[in-house]
């Protein structure tokens, strides 16, 4: 029989979401379940390996067929290995041996990263990286994560660190980083660097400002309210899109000028800021650009939302060399 | 007959170096030939294809023996066409096929990289990469260049300007670059830029430096003054060299964050000054680099000197799949 199918795991602190799709990636089932971290995260594998094989039961499908399982989980991820360890959010205080007890339940090849890595791969794969082989992913929530892609592959470093993207240093001698380092992209591009960068700017401004008014009121910033702000015309929260604008444009700039991939994709909750935030990015990338990238890397916003960590964790299976060795 | 040896080619704009060496890259003959850029560079190919039948037929070596030939060029270099374009110190005004002309001459499988990354390789193979799978190469010559290694492979991104870290923006808004972008690292950490570094710290230093005075009598001044002046104990050079050693650990924290390699090794001409550079290097990355990266990322000076070229060239053959397909 043969193996034309996926599945994807998306392994989240609040929720699962699994993905049955085909080896070009249109997806033909999706379905979640909670996450449940109690008992130090115990019962998470067992139940991703109850949910894969109910599924299929559910759907008469041979496990034949399935060319193998991707995941993207939180945590820090020992490719070598397929173990995970420090995922704090799922209760995972002890290192888990995932890969061996998702592969012994389902009889199914697994293959392993953390979440922002399979995030990049399904923009690379299904996004707005278009399926090319170069392509350089930064996402924006709480903090700053990324995921770089070279020949199809994402590279991983040495000790698995490769497309910290978020601990760039951006402005030496900036704002302190929860890494004990200072200036990184992540306190200038994140939800919370955003925010840091309003209220920041509003203490030296004396000028008509909304968002001016909101700070000095003790109102809660986030940034959401700094981005609609902006795009009513706050000059305030205008100066402050400009500012992260600059960062993130730097940032993919040199990021680029080394790895020249054909798209730098910025996704994750600061993104739906969308256009005000995507054309000062592009801007500051087309300044700091070396010209041999300059004009073939283009600055996109992700195209998957929610769904890039199903898609990339499929794509991980879908990459991979791994098989079950019986 | 088994295939167990490697050619290396160094093509440089004054001599072609040739290396014979095995499939661990223990060079068991080598030898160099003048370049003759005569004619529009027109004889180097032949001359290239004469040399390695000559020194075959000479060393009594059967071709059946060659794994292959890997060569280093300066210009830009078509990896997929195996051509070479804009290699202004050999004369190459139009696209050159190189590879097609050396294959066909040989006999023998070509695979063709520019000479920084050739070098790269060259390093990470038998120098100070140990021959670990992800090495960053920075080599600092009258421009800044470099390779970098992930998975024992070169990454070339998609228009092959992939590793050009002297192009890197280390200082917004700072001296202006040749390539028309400014705070380029090529223009604080390459031969030129030490000088422009020391002319510039001269203009506004009013201490006692022998630097200073060198500066304000018009004397020619080189980067091998000022390291040599900093060893001396002079301050003017010893604030230059910090300097230097500031934006080259600045630049090789910022590339290890985001590819997370076993080392970082410095060569070029600039690199000879050695340790007086190196431990700044190393104090400003340590600064910079992410913890994930800091304590398994290594700073280290080059290894090979001029025998980096024929080394990588020797590994472009070693790994590279191509065949010859008669």
């Amino acid at each position: 029989m043969a193996k034309d199918k996926l599945i994807g795991v998306d392994l989240g602190g609040t929720t699962i979401k699994f993905a049955i799709m085909t080896a070009e990636g249109e997806i033909q089932q999706k379905w979640s379940v909670k996450t449940n971290i109690l008992d130090e995260g115990s019962h998470i594998v067992p139940d991703i390996v109850d949910s894969i094989n109910h599924h299929l039961d559910l759907y008469q499908l041979d496990k034949e067929r399935i060319i193998g399982i991707g995941m993207g989980t939180p945590g820090t991820v020992n490719i070598e290995e397929g173990t995970v360890k420090g995922a704090f959010n799922l209760n995972w205080k002890e290192t888990q041996n995932v890969r061996e007890q998702i592969e012994a339940g389902t009889g199914l090849p697994l293959t392993l990263d953390n979440d922002a890595n399979a995030a990049a791969l399904g923009e690379q794969w299904r996004g707005a990286g278009n399926n090319a082989p170069e392509v350089v992913f930064i996402t924006l929530g709480t903090g700053v994560g990324g995921g770089l892609i070279n020949e199809g592959k994402l590279i991983h470093g040495v000790s698995g660190a490769g497309g910290e993207v978020g601990h760039m240093v951006v402005e030496p001698d900036g704002y302190l980083c929860t890494c004990g380092n200072r200036g990184c992209l992540e306190q200038y591009a994140s939800a919370t660097g955003v925010v840091h960068l309003a209220q920041d700017f509003a203490e030296g401004y004396a000028g008509n400002s909304k968002l001016k008014a909101m700070v000095d009121n003790g109102d809660e910033i986030t940034s959401k309210i700094v981005f609609d702000l902006a795009k009513e015309g706050d000059f305030l929260a205008n100066e402050v899109v400009d500012k992260v604008g600059y960062y993130l444009g730097y940032a993919s700039a040199n990021i680029s000028n080394i790895l020249n991939p054909s798209a730098v994709v910025i996704g994750g909750g600061v993104s739906a800021a969308g256009k005000i935030l995507l054309d000062r990015v592009k801007t500051n990338f087309q300044k700091f650009a070396f010209k041999s990238t300059r004009d073939v890397t283009e600055i996109k916003l992700a195209e998957l939302g929610n769904d890039a960590g199903a898609y990339g964790a499929a794509s991980l299976a879908r990459i991979s060399d791994r098989t079950i060795t019986a």
